[in-house]
């Protein structure tokens, strides 16, 4: 028997994004019996020794603690395991003169949950009929804010402003501030910083004219901080985090080496809080608590803000200058190729200009010689004008060794070589 | 700034149920400085030393396994880790003699991120503006059915038949089939069996009548199995869990000395797992995996089924033996009592027939006399008719000790002999 969905269930039932795009590199890699792949396309983090440590000594200790059953063998409350609110709050307080109490923080099982809670919550059609609109400022973005929403029409991003260096073939996206509209119809605004898919990091004054720009109108902006600083930094220029009354800051562990247990954590204004708590209470009464336990002393020691800047930050700090060095080694001239500006994440991001052929079929060439990358075109949710620069990009993982990232870049160049004739 | 919320998010910020009872109770236990109150009302399950020796057991060795970092460090798949549906599906499919594949089953956050997923992706309006509604057969159930909806008017729940016996003061309820409505209308069918709050346990025939009732209208029948065998294997009665096409059976880990984890456990047609699948992955990626891997042994061992049978349901059977006696002996003839029959879950349910007063005024006299109980009322989601009987029961917890329930039945009796005057 075929189950009717509701409306919300067939639009849940849909994978968007880079989603569908996983199920044909898998096919591909499970079905290349004896064909070796270089594979960019994981954003599955590197496992880093140091980092694994961390979380095996963090559950050593609980485990040797009267602490485990409390955290483990009881009901918790929906905010969150109330030690690593605590130790969340002490850190950031300390180390951005902040003054959030305990009615700031709320922990969700990972970011995705705490956007869909958001999106949903304050995106989306309100009890009179209209539509509040989710803003992302900056596409291209995080792809699993296509999936968020459960009225894909809420969704709504701006195309950037791109500068582009043609002697470097290096380009960075900026807000294009003379169209993008923050108003009594937007629900809020979400962008990440440093950016999933571009490795684009937004600008303090960026940051905080967009939160000027919503507060008149009593809109929240939330700041996607799974690769920011100070956990995980990965944030290769400079960056601050910025707070405000109408900003929620919102982290992830997951590049910090914990994705498998799901733990995000938003801090901000306690009414928007308390909302998402509500929420979440009654999605799922509240989040695992073991990852949020170890987390707890991972943070409250400073060990993981330490190992961020000293283990995670370098590694994929110095794979992406390979990757840079690979390109302007390999890349014919011909090509008119250009790298975002590395500012942070775990990705690299390839714009082919006036490629003549879709990011698809790039990436069906691409495999022929054994490299898999991810096209571009899933990194634009709720983009709907059409612009071709969607269908040029592509994201490179900076998880595969330097080696594998170096031979991958040559037969990308020989490809385009090829391609652009 | 107070945000302004969209439909789902007025909806979702209200705390449904029992949960608003709690803010009250939670509150009268921190105003009650120096004050001593009996807790009847806690649904924490007791930490038992021989199911949390199972769990630390369980970690000691995945923490001197590789497979560590895999669980903890690394993204897993959205439909649950692997080894842990193997361990259900080897359990089962030898216990039960069934042929489910791993395409049968689906891991999610808990139960309640389950029951939420199926309401929203099979309850409420359709594409062409149909209500599907969610049918509970049998009221009272589960109160956390009456948050898991975007849509409230979806839930419909029906009063049961009374089976009353005078004499030994007992009461059970069944399904009404001369009421109970499944058609092209309904979304689909949830009961807890054992239930949650009445300890009811619906027989074997009621539960495939319904499911046969279900069929022709490709109607799924979810069935909670939160208290069920074969762990927590809290019924007290003999029980059969009930498989068939259109019957999805689910399972917590919660009652089983695992609640901080949130293990939720699907198992029916690969259909519907594959709709729920695609809405959790676009709602959290996946879940906690901690969780999963310490369950996946503490199943394979066997370990899990056999300390639920040994430790787990008699623990709470010898206090509801407790409860009954206690009731017994201090309840006066002049008070028309029912307790229902205990067969399941970690609570007692007391019907005062004729009660001159609310069951929130009668909680309010027993605080006084320093007991708490759960007022029955939050335990109707759903039901729409007026009925006395919502108003008139008690959910008593059998986590307090066994002196403890003792003294509080006998409170209570003192009370019901005042106010039935």
């Amino acid at each position: 028997m075929i189950p009717a969905l509701s409306q919300v269930g067939d639009r849940m039932f849909q994978l968007t994004g880079v989603r569908a795009i996983m199920k044909d590199i898998i096919e591909t890699l499970r079905s290349g019996a004896g064909r070796e792949f270089i594979n960019l396309s994981a954003g599955n983090p590197v496992l880093l020794p140091e980092v694994e440590q961390l979380w095996r000594d963090c559950t050593a200790e609980l485990l040797a603690s009267s602490e485990y059953s409390e955290v483990v063998c009881r009901y918790g409350s929906s905010q969150g395991y109330q030690p690593l609110i605590e130790a969340v709050l002490e850190d950031f307080n300390q180390r951005y003169g902040l003054n959030y109490s305990d009615r700031n923080v709320l922990i969700t099982g990972g970011s995705q949950a705490l956007y869909f809670l958001a999106a949903n919550a304050l995106g989306g059609y309100t009890q009179s009929g209209d539509l509040k609109q989710i803003v992302l400022p900056l596409s291209p973005d995080y792809t699993g804010y296509g999936g968020m929403t459960l009225e894909p029409e809420s969704l709504k991003a701006y195309q950037p402003h791109l500068e582009i260096n043609e002697k470097t073939h290096r380009f960075k996206y900026h807000p294009d501030f003379s169209k993008l509209e923050i108003n009594a119809q937007t629900g809020f605004v979400l962008f990440s910083r440093p950016s999933n898919p571009s490795g684009n990091l937004l600008s303090d004054e960026e940051v905080e004219k967009i939160a000027a720009m919503a507060a008149p109108h009593s809109v929240l902006v939330f700041v996607d901080s799974a690769y920011a600083a100070p956990y995980p930094a990965l944030n290769y220029a400079p960056m601050t985090p910025i707070f405000g009354e109408n900003i929620v800051h919102c982290m992830s562990l997951s590049k910090a080496g914990l994705p498998g247990e799901r733990v995000g954590i938003a801090l901000g204004d306690e009414r928007i809080i308390q909302v998402l708590e509500a929420f979440l209470t009654n999605l799922c009464l509240h989040s695992s608590r073991y990852g949020q336990a170890i987390a707890a002393r991972a943070i409250r020691s400073g060990a993981l803000a330490e190992l961020s800047e000293t283990v995670i930050r370098p590694h994929y700090q110095a794979k992406f200058a390979t990757l840079e060095s690979a390109l302007d080694e390999a890349m014919p001239d011909s090509v008119p190729w250009y790298l975002h500006q590395g500012e942070g994440s775990i990705f690299g991001w390839l714009w082919l200009k006036d490629l003549p052929m879709t990011d698809w079929e790039f990436y069906q060439r691409l495999k022929a010689v054994g490299v898999i990358l991810v096209p571009g075109d899933a990194f634009f949710p709720g983009l709907r004008e059409a612009w071709d620069h969607t269908q040029q990009c592509f994201r490179i993982s900076l998880t595969a060794d330097h080696g594998e990232i170096a031979i991958a870049m040559q037969r990308l160049a020989e490809v385009a070589r090829q391609v652009y004739g």
